[in-house]
């Protein structure tokens, strides 16, 4: 019989931050595969240290590129495509020798996470679960104590690589929002923003949960490219006080 | 000195989901309040059943009305600005006894939860923490094994009580969306889906995560009133394969 294949969610960078649930199935996981970018440990690694098991087969999946290869380029879909191939026959090989895999995931695995491609291909095969995790926003909001959504608001959740008429559109009609893939994006988030009405409301907050965690109101941020791990949050009108 | 208060998400039902650091503080608080409706335990209450010391003094506060005062009547706001008042008081009392206090949350307390009005009376007195849970919206959709949003997606996270315009237009618009407080919204949330082409690619979870879940495609859903605990999930485009 094939093992179980499990997706498990660990959380924005805090480990304790990770679920009862995930410190327990990667404790006990024969496998824990993860992705890492070249030359790094991998964030969902790092954060799982305490929990993968000295006698757990590690398989790293490490990206053939990161930003070198441009997304539109006709490269990136179809080398992507022969990695995510690679990666979920690698994860195949151990389950059909029944034993159970793991493949760790920072932040919440279906909530904008490149695990969703190797559970696709594995679904079939394979029994498999989903354990959720704490996402970077709700990680990133709550250390900013800044409560995001109230009542009947709606929340719109929004890529930074939008453009900035997108962006502003978006923003002028939601009630409170998150604004996620910063990175190189600043100066037409900002102007966004500044279209929309919302600067003086929002709220950056760059490695939220981790060691180097920065927050701070919006309008004191640089100019310059943010880190990966960065979002803006746009709370909600204010509730009952 | 006074203690500290800390608001702890416990995540969307299985008590299994609650993070490793919400298990570690309400296990050794002095100090546990919940919010409950009448004659109910409390959903949070039932989640940390595992961790609630058996010396932990417990303060219970019970909703003054769940449903018999309509939001808009004048009487709802007096009432709960009241009893929001009277907890933080309670809550308040026993911090400047010196004893931490921690107020329990079913799934995120930031994300649509009341405990931010308990929060906003007692920041700016008392050393406070808020511990992000997982959202209920996130429980749902990995026990659907359905990844919600990918790659450049906007999500919207919407309550079913926007009119039906509301709701179609924001649907239309969307790549991917969470429509939240389904309760007696369901025919009219079934005609918004439906002007905005996407009952098909609906997903319905009831009580995600917990021991009576239900999940099926939307159309396949019936009319009634649905529970509190249920939520429709538009997953987004999807990406590479």
């Amino acid at each position: 019989m094939s093992g179980t294949f499990r997706v498990v969610g660990l959380g924005p960078g805090d480990p304790e931050l990770m679920t009862v649930k995930a410190a327990r199935l990667i404790a006990a996981a024969p496998v824990v595969a993860y992705f890492a970018k070249r030359d790094r440990t991998g964030h969902a690694r790092t954060i799982a240290a305490g929990q993968v098991g000295a006698e757990a087969e590690e398989l790293r999946f490490e990206y053939p590129f990161t930003t070198e290869v441009a997304l539109e380029d006709p490269r990136y879909r179809a080398e992507i495509v022969q990695f995510y191939d690679a990666c979920a026959e690698c994860l195949a090989e151990r389950l059909r020798t029944g034993r159970d895999g793991v493949l760790l995931c920072e932040g919440d695995p279906f909530f904008y996470g490149s695990s969703m491609y190797i559970f696709d291909r594995l679904r079939t095969e394979f029994r498999s679960e989903v354990v959720p995790g704490i996402s970077a926003m709700s990680g990133c909001w709550s250390r900013a104590l800044t409560p995001i959504a109230h009542g009947d608001d709606v929340l719109r959740v929004l890529p930074g690589t939008l453009d900035e008429d997108g962006l502003a559109r978006e923003l002028s009609a939601a009630d409170a929002a998150v604004i996620m893939k910063v990175g190189r994006n600043m100066p037409k988030i900002r102007a966004a923003l500044a279209r929309a009405g919302l600067a003086d409301r929002a709220v950056y907050v760059e490695r939220g949960t981790m060691s180097a965690e920065r927050i701070m109101p919006f309008v004191d941020v640089e100019d310059g490219p943010a880190p990966y791990f960065s979002l803006v949050l746009v709370p909600g009108r204010q509730g009952v006080r």
